[in-house]
């Protein structure tokens, strides 16, 4: 074994631990994750990012999970032993081969190479469900969105996207209620920010509007200054209210108004751009899409609050 | 990170580090490393062996490999920084999950569990290609039969259970030859004991007699003091031979007759086994097992002294 320690040092030593900044974004099917990490993944960079989802991990097949008394969501259903070790190796610089769900025909299939770039965004059922993954990230998200909007995004992306029938999706859910609120959301206590995209409540908003934003800023991290960012800006688009957290911890909430006129949001966005300190430029014109042609500026805000974040870590 | 290191500790903590014996047996294509293992299992209980196949670590599947310029024994063939990763891990008590191939259908599948017991015996074409990979084994073993044996044996086996017919085996050994050379042979040199079975040279014994065995016992690991166990031993079972090496090293060679009487091979047997000091009984009757009902006493004696090597490592 000694001999095993000399050679992993000399390994170390040649190729010096790039290590990657590490983000989880945390979430129940169909809260928003891949919509969220994608327009991380187009602001910086395919080459620079390595995205996974941690819902590879599982450790039966649609098959097997038939006989089993529990639902993909819950620990027992994934090798979370295996998904802490990846992390940990992700975490330090070294590449993995990661299993792979299929979640067209429901199979586990031929596992694929992962290098971390730098920076590695894990988006998943359950990346925050241990002391140890948790210890893996230096940045925590938690989408959050109320329940209603949520079943609604699920019974529309299974329906068109994975061939099931909508009594098929609510029956589905029913079945993983217990498994959500057990295992699910429980990470949101362990996140430096959590994310609830939702109507501004009492307002009578006409149903195109875009879904506002509410972002509970934990003291965790080391966020940005807003009350500098934002001293110019429209309340009408954003602001900023010192609360206490249900843990009854200080706590920053960050309110962003869907039905704000997209040229204030703009300006918010450019002021938090101009602080990150990339480019000259305006922001990635990728932040904020939806899909299908649709924006959002709540969501281009978020995301590059997030950007922020991941800037801020890989300068150190 | 450093929130990261301090829960790796606490990992530690909660699960000391139960660190197996790690054997490697390299070896090229039907040089006999499953047979050799088979009974090493047999004898120490699969209960508390692991035993695998680095063969698995193919970055390519069969169908991929057609339209490759090199075969499947070339190491840019093979996902060998991961094998070197799983290894460090296996070595280190932590389980994996390892990559399947295939033989049958030549594709790669969906990956399994692997948990280190007591014992790990880890065999393949490369598990010793590599310095952190030869690290991570506390005996290294190298299979070395002559070439037309081992043909012998690869026809006999891709014919009878790979489905393959004669000449397509002849011509993939001749399409893997020079890999052999470059790759797969120089793993000798970092062997602890080069294992050769084969005819004794010069003598005229009859089809049936079971192959001789020749093994170099080099001083890179604590051998048995083979002087005092074969003492009172006859000369036609079994004989030392202090040499020097191929770099001119001191190197002991042992030869293990199979035309001896097999009662002058088991007094042998019986005294390595009591040397073990494992129990008062006699060495357990699954060594020496060719399959078929067929055994070889040669084979026998090996395993039992690759059982000692298992089982003085284990006592520390």
């Amino acid at each position: 074994m000694p001999k095993l320690i000399r050679m992993q040092r000399l390994r170390n030593d040649k190729r010096p631990a790039q290590r990657p900044v590490m983000m989880a974004i945390a979430g129940d099917s169909a809260a928003g994750k891949t919509t969220l990490t994608a327009g991380l993944v187009k602001a910086l960079g395919p080459e620079r990012v390595t995205a996974l989802c941690v819902d590879d991990y599982h450790r039966y097949d649609r098959e097997e999970r038939k006989n089993l008394p529990f639902t993909a969501l819950h620990p027992d259903c994934n090798y979370v032993e295996i998904m802490e070790q990846h992390l940990q190796l992700l975490a330090t610089g070294q590449p993995i081969l990661k299993p792979v769900y299929d979640h067209n025909t429901g199979s586990l299939t031929r596992p694929e190479l992962v290098e971390p770039r730098d920076f590695v965004i894990v988006e998943g059922l359950l990346p925050l469900h241990t002391p140890l993954s948790q210890a893996c990230f230096d940045i925590r998200i938690y989408l959050d969105p109320p329940e209603d909007i949520r079943r609604g995004w699920k019974l529309d992306r299974d329906t068109r996207k994975r061939g099931y029938r909508p009594e098929q999706v609510l029956a589905e859910l029913e079945r993983r209620e217990p498994e959500s609120e057990k295992f699910i959301r429980p990470q949101r206590a362990f996140a430096d920010l959590v994310v609830r995209f939702k109507p501004v409540e009492g307002r009578d908003d006409p149903p195109t509007t875009p879904l506002s934003a509410e972002l509970l800023l934990r003291p965790t991290i080391r966020h940005p200054d807003l009350t500098t960012i934002l001293a110019g800006s429209e309340r009408r688009a954003i602001h900023l209210t010192l609360r206490r957290d249900e843990d009854s911890r200080p706590v920053d909430a960050l309110h962003i108004h869907g039905y704000a006129p997209p040229e204030e949001s703009r300006v918010v966005q450019k002021a938090i751009w101009s602080r990150l300190g990339v480019d000259a430029g305006d922001p990635p014109e990728t932040l904020g899409d939806l899909g299908a042609g649709q924006r959002s500026e709540p969501l281009a805000i978020t995301q590059l609050l997030l950007l922020y974040h991941l800037l801020d870590v890989s300068r150190g």
